[in-house]
C-alpha cells in the first residue's frame, strides 16, 4: 500500500486483461521470472472460468528496470499478443501527472492537494483549472499552478478548447473535483486520458435538480458519494469507489450537503489513489479494483 | 432502549404531533406532572421553529397507569385539541400485535421470530401468513401460528380478502418480510394498520427486474436495504431505516444477493423494533425516528 | 445541527444536570416559557429513573436574549438551586474560543482550521501553540496567530507556564491536536478550562510504545481513534467520540498509522463540534452526548 | 465467493507458505499448469520483499481431481520442499467437518447452524457439544447431533477428556460459540485441529470481569467483537476478523451486551466461512486473510 514513489524504484506494474484461458497466470509469471523480475504482489481475477474475462495485476522488482523495459515489452508482445491479451507496463517510481478541474467548492480540491503534499498520492499536479477564481490563492499556497478558464454562457466549446490546450500532452489523467460543468463527448474524445468524477448519491437515488432537498423530503437515513470514470453517459460511467454516511431527521438539507462533502472527499481520494497506483481496470461499464 | 415489556409496567408513551408554536413542550410536561407522571425520556423535534411541524415523544412512569388512562386522555384532549395537535397515548407494557407476511425467503422472517424469542422486540406474533408452505415448519417450531394463503394467478383479490379476514382486529401492524406480492391500494385502505416493508437498495438505485444483475454490471461497491412504510406508491413510502454492506468485483450477482439478505434482516429488525416502541412518527413522506 | 453562529442570534442553550426527581422537565420548560423563550430542541436523559442522575439540554429562542440573561439566570438560581441541580446558560450566538496545541503532525490541526474556515465549527481560534515550528506557515495562512513554545528537556514546567500565560483568560477550551507532550496535573488544575485530546485506539488496545507495530504483529483488522477530555489519568478521561477504519494484513505499520490519521482527524472534529455546541455533559468518568 | 461445495467439484485449493525468494509464484503456477490445472483465483502476499515471508493461495480447476491428487502432491513435494516452503492441498468440494462448543447463549450457535442450512458455510456439522442442555432442542431441530458434556467443579479434565473422545478423528476444526469454559493447554495439544473463538472487544479494551459494566462507566461509543484462533495465551491468539457497532450513553450495560451479541455472531460467521474456505493462513501471532 505504500505510495512513496521513491521507495518504488525499479518496481514495475504489469496489467494483463483479456479472454480467460488456461495457463495465463503461469505464462505471465514465467515471463516475469525469465526477465529477472521478482514478484512483489500479484492479484488475479476471472469473471467466469469458462469463457469469461481475465484480469491480472503484477508488481515486480527488476534491477535497472528502466534499461530493461524495451526488452520486457518485446517479450510481452510476443507472449501475450497471440493469446489476444491486452497488457500495460508502467514504472511505479514515475508518478502520474494529474490535472484537477474545480469550480467554487474546495472540499475535494484541497483534500487532494493536501494528501499529495503528505506523499500519499503517487502523482504530480501540474495544474489546477477552475471556471472560478475563488480557490486560486489556496491552490497556489500548495505551490501548484492555477489557471482560470471561465465558462459562462451556453457555449462551452471555447472553454473546453482552452482546457484541452492546457492539459494535452501534460497530464496522464484528469480529476473533476466538484467541477460543475458538463463535459462534452467531443472533449472526452479529444483529451485521450481518463477522467475521474465524484458525485453525490443516495439510497434510493434522486435524479435531477435539488437532490438534497428531495432526499430530505423522503427522509433518507444515509447519504453517499460515488466516484466513477466519465463516459458520454453523464454520471453513468464505471464506478471506482462508493461510501455513505449516516444522517437523521434532525439534519437539514444543508446539513446533508455538508456531511455529503466529507464523504465525497474521502471517496474521491481513494479513487484517485487507486487509479494512480494502477489498481483499477475498466471492463465494460464496471471496474476491477485490486486494492 | 430496554424492550422487555414486563419492565415497562406503568410506563406510558405519549406522541404529540402538529403545528409548532411557543409553549408546547411546557404544556405537555406540565400535563404529565399534574397527572402524577414522572418523565423517563423526552425527545422533541421541530422541523422549522417558524411555522414548522412539531414532534414530541415522552415516556413517563405513572403508578396505576391503567386506571388513570381515561383521565389523562381527557386532559390531553382538553389541553392539546385547541392547539391543533394530534396525540397518541400507549401503554408501553402492552406489546403490539405483529403479523408477518412472507414468501419463500426465510432470512427476514426467522430473524424477526428469533429476536422476538430473545425478548428484544416488544411484540406478540399472532400469525405468520405466507403464499408458500416452505417456511411452515420453521415458523411453528417457534410456537407461532402459520397460515398458508396461496396467491397464484393475476387476480390477487381473493388472497387479499383472506389475509384481511385473518388480520383484521387481530393485529396492530403488518410486516412484509420479503413477501413477493404487490399489495393493492384497496388492501391498504381496508386493513387500517401500518404496513412495513423491506427492499434492497443500491447506490445508484436500479429500478425494475434483476436489480442485482444490473448492480453487478455497473460494478457497485455497496449494496443496501431500505425499510419503509407501504403506501400506494410502491416502494416509495416513508423511510424508517437504511443500511449498506461493502462488496467488490469478485462478488457474483448471487453473492450480492446473499450479502444483501444480511443487510435486509438487520434493517428490517431495527425498523420493526423502533415502530413497536413508538419511536417512529410519520410526517408527509418521511419519518421522525427518536432512537 | 446548523453551526453558523449568526443564525443562532437570540438562541440560548441551557444545560441542567443533577439528581433525578419527578417534575424537573416540567419545571425547566415552565421556566423557559415564563421567560418568553420558545423551545427549539430539548434532549433529556436519566441514567436511572430511581435515584439516578438527570441530564437536560434545551435550546430556546428568546428575543433580546442578551438583555434578558440576568433575569433568566436569577430565575434559574431560584428554581433549580433548591432541587440540587447544576445549570449553565450559554448564548449560542457567541462562539467559544478554542486554543489548539500541536506538535509536528498536521492532520488534526489543519482539519480543525479548515472546518473552522468553512463555518462548520462554532468557535474562534485565537491561537495555535506548538512545541515545533513546522506548521507555522500553514497556520498563519488561515489568518490564525501561531506561537512557538519549545518543550525540550525533562522539565516541562517552563513550557507549561508560558502556555498558561498565553491561554488564561483568552480561551474557553483547549484542543490537543496530536500534541506529543504529557500535560501535568498542575497545568490542568491551573488552566481551568476543558482540554480535549485525541489518541489512537485498537481492538484490543495496545498500551505503551510502538502501538502500530504491536497492532501489526497481532494482525488487527480495525484501527481506531478516541477523543476524550483530559484528566490526571493519562488517556483515561471521559470519552466523547470514537470511530474505526478497516485494515488488513497487506497494510504495513506505516499504512496503519496513515489510515489512523484520517480516523483521528474525523473523530476529533466531531468531538470539538459537539463540545463547542454544548452537546457534551461530563458525568463521572463518562459523557452524555446529545447529538 | 460462492461456497456451495457442489459447484466446487474438481477445484483444489493450494496454500504455499514460507521464506520469500524470487520465482516462487512462477514455480507454483508452472506446477499447476503442468498438472493440467486451470487457475481460478490466485492471491499472493509477501510481508517483506527482502527476506520476508511469502504466502500464496491458488484455487485451480483440474478434471478428475481426486485421481490426480497423489501425483500433484508428489510434484509439490519435489518442487517446493527444496525451497523450504510449506504447502497444503485441499479438495474444495469436500466440506470441512466443524464441531461447535456452546454454553447457554444461542446467538452465535444458531447463526452458524442457520448459515450452514442456507448453504453459505462449506462445512458439515457432525456435532454440537454444550456444558448445558438449554440449546439441545434448537440444535436437534436443525438435524444436528447434540451432546451434553457437563463441566461443573474446578477440575475440567474429565469434561475435556469426554470432548476429546467425541471430536478426535471426527472433526477438522472446532468453534467456540460463546463456550464459557477455559480451554486447557493440554486439550489444545491433544486435539490437534484449529480452534476458533469469539470474544467481545472494546476501544479501549477492558480486561477482567464485567467488561460491559466497565465499558458503560467509561462511556464507550463503540463495542466490538474479535474472532481469533485459540492459543495457550487466552484470548491473545491470531485475529481472524473484527467488527464494531455504535452505541451511546442511552444504552444500558445490558443493551451493550445485546448489541454486542449481533456483532459477535456476524464476526464469528465470517471467520468460520473464511477458515472453512482455506482463506486464512496463520503466521506468528497474526493471520493473512485472502478474502
Amino acid at each position: 500500500m505504500t505510495v512513496h514513489t521513491a521507495a518504488l524504484r525499479d518496481h514495475a506494474c504489469l496489467i494483463v486483461h483479456g479472454p480467460d484461458q488456461p495457463g495465463i497466470v503461469a505464462a505471465v509469471t514465467a515471463l516475469v521470472t525469465r526477465n529477472h523480475g521478482n514478484i512483489v504482489t500479484l492479484d488475479q481475477y476471472s469473471d467466469n472460468p469458462e469463457g469469461g474475462a481475465f484480469f491480472q495485476r503484477v508488481v515486480f522488482h527488476r534491477q535497472d528496470l528502466t534499461a530493461a523495459v524495451p526488452e520486457i515489452e518485446a517479450d510481452l508482445a510476443g507472449a501475450l499478443g497471440p493469446l489476444g491479451l491486452d497488457w500495460r507496463l508502467t514504472d511505479q517510481s514515475v508518478p502520474k501527472r494529474m490535472a484537477i478541474l474545480a469550480s467554487t467548492s474546495d472540499h475535494c480540491l484541497l483534500e487532494l492537494l493536501w494528501r499529495h503534499r503528505r506523499g500519499e498520492l503517487p502523482v504530480t499536479v501540474p495544474m489546477v483549472i477552475s471556471n472560478h477564481t475563488k480557490t486560486a490563492e489556496d491552490v497556489r499556497s500548495f505551490g501548484i499552478p492555477f489557471f482560470h478558464v471561465p465558462s459562462a454562457g451556453p457555449d462551452k466549446s471555447e472553454a473546453e478548447a482552452k482546457i484541452l490546450e492546457l492539459v494535452q500532452g501534460n497530464v496522464d489523467f484528469i480529476v473533476l473535483a466538484r467541477y460543475m460543468q458538463i463535459i462534452s463527448e467531443d472533449f472526452l474524445d479529444a483529451v485521450g486520458v481518463p477522467v475521474i468524477n465524484i458525485h453525490h448519491s443516495f439510497l434510493p437515488a434522486f435524479i435531477g435538480a435539488a437532490p438534497y432537498r428531495k432526499a430530505k423530503e423522503r427522509g433518507v437515513k444515509l447519504i453517499g458519494a460515488t466516484s466513477h470514470y466519465v463516459t458520454k453517459d453523464l454520471d453513468e460511467g464505471p464506478i471506482i469507489e462508493q461510501d455513505v454516511a449516516r444522517v437523521d431527521h434532525a439534519h437539514s438539507a444543508a446539513d446533508l450537503q455538508a456531511r455529503g462533502a466529507y464523504v465525497e472527499r474521502a471517496v474521491l481520494s481513494r479513487a484517485v489513489q487507486w487509479h494512480a497506483q494502477d489498481r483499477v481496470i475498466r471492463h465494460g461499464n464496471h471496474t476491477i479494483v485490486f486494492n
